[in-house]
C-alpha cells in the first residue's frame, strides 16, 4: 500500500489520526486511538522485555520531558541542534535546506555551512519546490528543541527534551550510587521527544511530539565484556561505507565473527548489533530480507559517534530503506560535557581502584516509525478484507472471545471473557453478526487467537468443557479445554526475551 | 514519616530524585528511578484496568501533549488558566496569592480578582512570606500554560497541555465516528500534563510536569443509565458542603442509595463516585478511615463543574487530607466550547433519531501524588528496617528468585527466574549475603514474594521439585511444586477489575 492509502486505512479504523483534526491538524502531531495506543504500548513493552532484558544491570527509569538550559547547553543541542532552513520570499513556505536541493545534491545537506548552501542555491539556480519562485531567503540555522520560559521571572529558559538520552545521562550519578557501583551499566528510558520541525513529513517519520526507546550503556573504555561466541556465527546483513562508495545499496551478509575480526568494529559492539538486528527480525518479525544495517560515513554521523550503524527496514508505503533504530558508539562526550557543565566531576571509581570517565553505547529505537512499519510489513491484503499479521504479543487485541449464538451462549462467554481478564490475559467480547465476520473484524485489527463458545461448550461437565480456538494465520480451529486456554494462550502473547548477558 | 524523612528514603532507594540533580536540580521536576517508574507503571495499569474497565464501550487512546493556540483559546485555558502572583521587591522571591494570604485568609482567594487581594493583602498589613518584607507587588494574573513557537515563523504559538482531557474531547468526534455510535463512549487518558506553578512545592503534590489519568464519559444527559442497584448498599465517606458549612472536617457515612434519594445527586455520578471509593479502597488500599469524600461548594469548583467530589486521603507526611482523585460532572462546557472554537457541530444523532450535545462526566486521578501515598500509607516501619506493604500487583519487582546457596543453587535459580520471565511473571534474581538479608531488602522495595531454591529443590524428580515460597506479610512459607508456581502466583499480580457495567 502506498503511504496515502495506509494512513487513511489506519484512520479509518481509529489507529492513528491527526491530532486536534477538528481544528483542521496541527503539523507534525498525532493521536493514538484505542488501536494504536495499545499496540504501541506492546511495542514499548516489547522493547524493555529485550533491550533492558539484555542484563540484570540494566534499569527503566522515567526522567522528565523538560530540560533546564544548563543541560542543552552542555549537551551542546542549544549551540548545535539546527537545521539549515530556507524559506520562500514568494509564497511564503518554509523548508529544510536539504529538501530544497534534493534534487541537485541527493546526499544530502550535512556539515556544509548555511553559506555554503546559499552558494550551492545560487550556483544551481534552485527554486521553490512549491511555488518555483526563485525568491529563496539565504538559509538560516534554525533551532529545533522547544523551548518556553520556566518559572514566573520570565528570565529562566527550559527546553522540551529533543531526545530521552540526556534524562539517562543526567542520571548517571544517581543510578550510580543507588546501585551496585559496576560498569557497565544500563540506563534505559520510554518516552516523548520534541522537535520543532521546519517541515513534518511523512506522516510518522518527522513528528514534533515522538516516542524514542533508547538504551544507554555506561561502561569502562578499557573492557567491555560480552558473551562474544553466542552471536559469532550470525549473519548480519550490513552495508558499510566502503561498499556504498562504490555505488552498492545493498547489503552484504557478513558474520558478527568477522566483523570484529576483520571489520575492524569492537566485539562489545558487534555484540549489540547481532541483538538489535535480532529484534527486528525475531521479535517485530520484519522480514530479514528487508532489514539491512547501514553504516554512516565520518561526514554523516554527529561528531561524537565513533561507530554507527543504523537499522533500516524496506518499506513499501514509503518507497525504500527507513531509519527504525541505530546504534551509535558516542564514546566519552556525553559523560564529559555534563561533567564540564555541571561541575559535578561524573568519573567514577571501580572496585579494583582505578578512577574512569565512562563511555556510552546508545541502543536507539523509534517507536511510532516501527508502529507505522508494522503496519506496511504486517497488513496484508485478502481480496476486499486485510488481515494483520502482527506478532501475537504485539496485537492490541491479542484476544476474541463470542458466542457462536448470542442468545444461547453469550452468558458462558462473558463468564470466560472476564475470566480471562482476570488472568491478564487482555480481549474483546463480540457477539455481533455471523461467526466468519467476526472472524473477519478480529484478524483486521491483528487478533491471533478467537475463542468460540458453541453448545458443545455447554452440553459438558464441570472442568471438562470445550471451546474452539481459531487460529489467524492458518485459520485452522481446535477444540481445546476451557481449564487449558490460559496455559496455551499465555507462551504467544509474552514478548521474547534475548539470553540474558 | 514527616515528608522530608520519606524524601530521603525514596531518593536514597533510587524511587524517585529531583530532575537534573547534578546542575542543582529543576524546580517542579523529578526523574523516577528503577523502582519509582516500575510503581507508577503498575499503578497506571491498575487505574486502566479498573477505570476503563468499567464499560466495553471505555476506552484508552493516546493524543498529542502539545495543543495549538486555538483548543486552549476555546477551552478557555488561555483567558482563564491563571493564578493570582504576588512578588516580594525586597527578594525577589514568588509566590502564589493563596500561599501569601495563608495565614490571614486560610479559606483561600478562589474567585478573588487581583483588586481585591491587593485589598486584603493592604488592610491586613501581610509581609513576604520569605524575607518579612511589606514590600509586596501588585498581584497579577499568571497564566500557568507553557507556551512556545511552533514551526519556523514564529508566528504560531502551541502550548504543553494543562490536562490530560482535552485530547480526549479534541478526539470525541473522530471516535465516535470509528465507533458504535451509542453514548455513553468513554475516553480515557494516561498521560504527562504540564503547569509553569508559581511556587512547586510539596513534591510531587504540585509539579511542573506530571502523570494524569483521566476518564471522560460522553454521555446523553436525558439518560446515563447504570445498573445502581450494584452499588446502593455501600456506604462513602462523605463530606458535604452542608456539613463543612458546619464547621466539620470529618465525613459521615451515608449509602449510595441515600446520596442519590434524599442526597440530590444524580445515580450516574454516586454510582461513579462509589467506583472511584472502591479504587482507593480496594485496590491501592488505602484504609478506608483515611478516605473522604470532599464535596466542592459553587465558590471552590470551576464554573463549568455541576458537580465534584475530591477523593481525599489522610497523608501523614504531609499531615492532612490531599486531594488524589476527583468525580467532575461538567455538562455540556466542553463539547459545546469546542463545537464554537472549531466550527464543527459535536452533538451527535442517536439511533432513536434524536440530536444531543454530550455531557461529560470526568473522572480524575494524580499519578504522581498517589505514588507518593502509597509510599506514605504503605510504607512501615519494622525497627531498622521498612516493609513496604504494597499491593501485590502493584509491586516494582513482584518476585524475587534466591538460590539458598549461590554455589549450589545458582543454575537452577537462574533458569527459573528466566522461565518466570517468560511466563510473564518479572522478577529479581539475588544471591548476595544471608537469606534473611535477602527477604528483607526485599521486603523493603515491596516485593511480595520470595521464591528460594533449596537443596531439597535438586533432589526431587522432573515435575516434582519444589521450592519454599515466601510471604512477605505474613512471613510464613509454604513449601510447593515448581510447576504449580504461576497458576499461585499469578492471581495476586493481576490488577482487580471492577464487574462491568
Amino acid at each position: 500500500m502506498k503511504s496515502d492509502e495506509l494512513f487513511a486505512l489506519l484512520r479509518r479504523r481509529g489507529v492513528l489520526w491527526p491530532s486536534a483534526e477538528i481544528y483542521g491538524g496541527a503539523q507534525g502531531l498525532y493521536d493514538y486511538g484505542p488501536l494504536g495506543a495499545a499496540l504501541k504500548r506492546r511495542v514499548e513493552e516489547a522493547w524493555v522485555a529485550w533491550f533492558p532484558g539484555l542484563s540484570h544491570d540494566y534499569y527503566v527509569i522515567e526522567p522528565a520531558e523538560i530540560l533546564p538550559e544548563a543541560v542543552v547547553r552542555a549537551s551542546g543541542h542549544l549551540e548545535n541542534f539546527t537545521d539549515p532552513e530556507i524559506t520562500c520570499e514568494q509564497c511564503h513556505a518554509s523548508f529544510r535546506a536539504e529538501t530544497v536541493l534534493e534534487k541537485v545534491r541527493p546526499e544530502g545537506v550535512d556539515g556544509l555551512s548555511p553559506t555554503q548552501i546559499a552558494e550551492i542555491v545560487s550556483a544551481r539556480q534552485v527554486r521553490c519546490p512549491n511555488c518555483g519562485s526563485a525568491a529563496l531567503s539565504v538559509p538560516r540555522s534554525f533551532n529545533l528543541m522547544f523551548g518556553m520560559d520556566f518559572g514566573v521571572t520570565g528570565k529562566e529558559r527550559a527546553y522540551l527534551r529533543p531526545e530521552t538520552a540526556q534524562g539517562s545521562y543526567l542520571s548517571f550519578a544517581r543510578m550510580w550510587d543507588v546501585g551496585r557501583r559496576a560498569l557497565p551499566l544500563g540506563i534505559a528510558v520510554v518516552g516523548k521527544a520534541y522537535r520543532n520541525e521546519i517541515a513534518p513529513r511523512q506522516l510518522l517519520f518527522r513528528m514534533r511530539a515522538f516516542t524514542q526507546a533508547e538504551l544507554q550503556i555506561f561502561f569502562d573504555p578499557a573492557t567491555f565484556p560480552v558473551p562474544f561466541d553466542s552471536v559469532r556465527d550470525e549473519r548480519l546483513p550490513v552495508l558499510r561505507v566502503a561498499r556504498r562508495s562504490a555505488g552498492e545499496e545493498s547489503p552484504e551478509l557478513v558474520s558478527a565473527g568477522d566483523l570484529a575480526a576483520s571489520g575492524g568494529l569492537p566485539e562489545f559492539y558487534v555484540f549489540h548489533l547481532v541483538h538489535s538486528f535480532r529484534f527486528f527480525r525475531d521479535v517485530l518479525r520484519y522480514p530479514a530480507d528487508r532489514i539491512r544495517l547501514f553504516e554512516k560515513s565520518d561526514a554523516e554521523r554527529a561528531f561524537y559517534n565513533r561507530i554507527q550503524f543504523d537499522i533500516e527496514v524496506r518499506l513499501e508505503s514509503l518507497g525504500g530503506f527507513k531509519e527504525l533504530g541505530a546504534v551509535h558508539y558516542r564514546g566519552d562526550y556525553d559523560l564529559r560535557r555534563h561533567s564540564e557543565g555541571s561541575g559535578r566531576d561524573l568519573s567514577v571509581t571501580l572496585s579494583a581502584g582505578t578512577k574512569v570517565l565512562p563511555h556510552v553505547l546508545e541502543l536507539t529505537f523509534g517507536v511510532d516509525r516501527n508502529v507505522w512499519a508494522l503496519a506496511d510489513v504486517h497488513l496484508v491484503k485478502d481480496g476486499e478484507r486485510t488481515i494483520w499479521r502482527l506478532p501475537p504479543y504485539l496485537a492490541p487485541v491479542p484476544v476474541g472471545v463470542f458466542p457462536l449464538m448470542a442468545k444461547e451462549h453469550a452468558a458462558y462467554a462473558l463468564r470466560l471473557s472476564d475470566d480471562l481478564e482476570s488472568q491478564g490475559i487482555s480481549n474483546r467480547y463480540d457477539e455481533a453478526g455471523a461467526i466468519g465476520r467476526r472472524y473477519a473484524r478480529m484478524d483486521e485489527v491483528g487478533t491471533p487467537f478467537c475463542i468460540t463458545v458453541d453448545g458443545r461448550t455447554l452440553e459438558e461437565g464441570p472442568d471438562r468443557d470445550t471451546v474452539t480456538l481459531r487460529d489467524r494465520d492458518t485459520r485452522s480451529q481446535e477444540r481445546l479445554r476451557v481449564t487449558d486456554l490460559v496455559a496455551r494462550l499465555r507462551p504467544a502473547l509474552v514478548a521474547p526475551r534475548p539470553r540474558r548477558a
